[in-house]
């Protein structure tokens, strides 16, 4: 297995857990620059061109992982691999933004939910999507139906 | 940072890098299973629910890492971060796949792109799409209307 390393990390106006938007119909519409550490800027070449990324990055401030638990969308409990619990095995997450600008080392994004000064582990093109008639969405929708009636 | 620890393994198609579908139009159709360490089960609670589920798992077979590298789907050489690589800094992958069935520890999913073997180190629940009409998808885009051409 390997050892994590940052190759940057996130601006964020998010300092605490408890600002960044949670639960059903949070919206993410923060914006936030990711910040590349300068050996890695050749990484970037050619980034500008896509208009959605996906950054892959690491629950730094969180402990102890839990297999189960109850998310802030829902009263019940739920498998973590079934949730974006910060309460991970491999404490890895995910968040895809859209690319506003790049200045050099600076990808300005919108979208961000990460607290400020998270690590980069990495960054990936999104390159395509599941039509949104093909994805089911298991608790979340049912949350959701409960929530609505 | 991190140690990264195997929450479970790929059993895949695939035995050698050079059977996986590469390049422009690849198809990744291929199904295999998950195949989770019985300690990590309880995390799979309601897992069943969701049509799609990201997994992110170790380029365990992966030397070294490259800033810049030609894709199989380009003569061009690109940023890492603007490409799937296998050679990255830190050696994360990412594959989309449809969950067709769940029998315990074991998923069964369509859209392996992964070696045999290789080690997962987290499943989430895909949750929602970037419109296809929203999506920009630089050099790859480009590359591709060379090739019609």
């Amino acid at each position: 297995m390997f050892t994590s390393q940052p190759i940057g990390f996130v601006s964020s106006p998010y300092k605490r857990t408890g600002e960044i938007p949670k639960g059903l119909g949070a919206k993410h519409e923060a914006e936030g620059v990711l910040k590349i550490l300068p050996e890695f800027e050749p990484g970037l070449t050619d980034i500008e061109g896509f208009s959605h990324l996906i950054v892959i990055w690491e629950f730094d401030r969180s402990e102890r992982f839990e297999l189960l638990g109850t998310p802030p969308s829902d009263n019940r409990p739920h498998g973590v691999f079934a949730t974006r619990s910060p309460r991970r095995p491999n404490p890895i997450g995910l968040t895809t933004v859209e690319l506003l600008s790049r200045q050099g080392v600076e990808l300005h994004v919108r979208g961000v939910d990460m607290l400020d000064g998270t690590p980069i582990l990495d960054i990936k093109p999104y390159l395509s999507s599941i039509p949104s008639e093909k994805l089911r969405r298991g608790w979340l929708a049912e949350a959701e139906a409960r929530k609505r009636q």
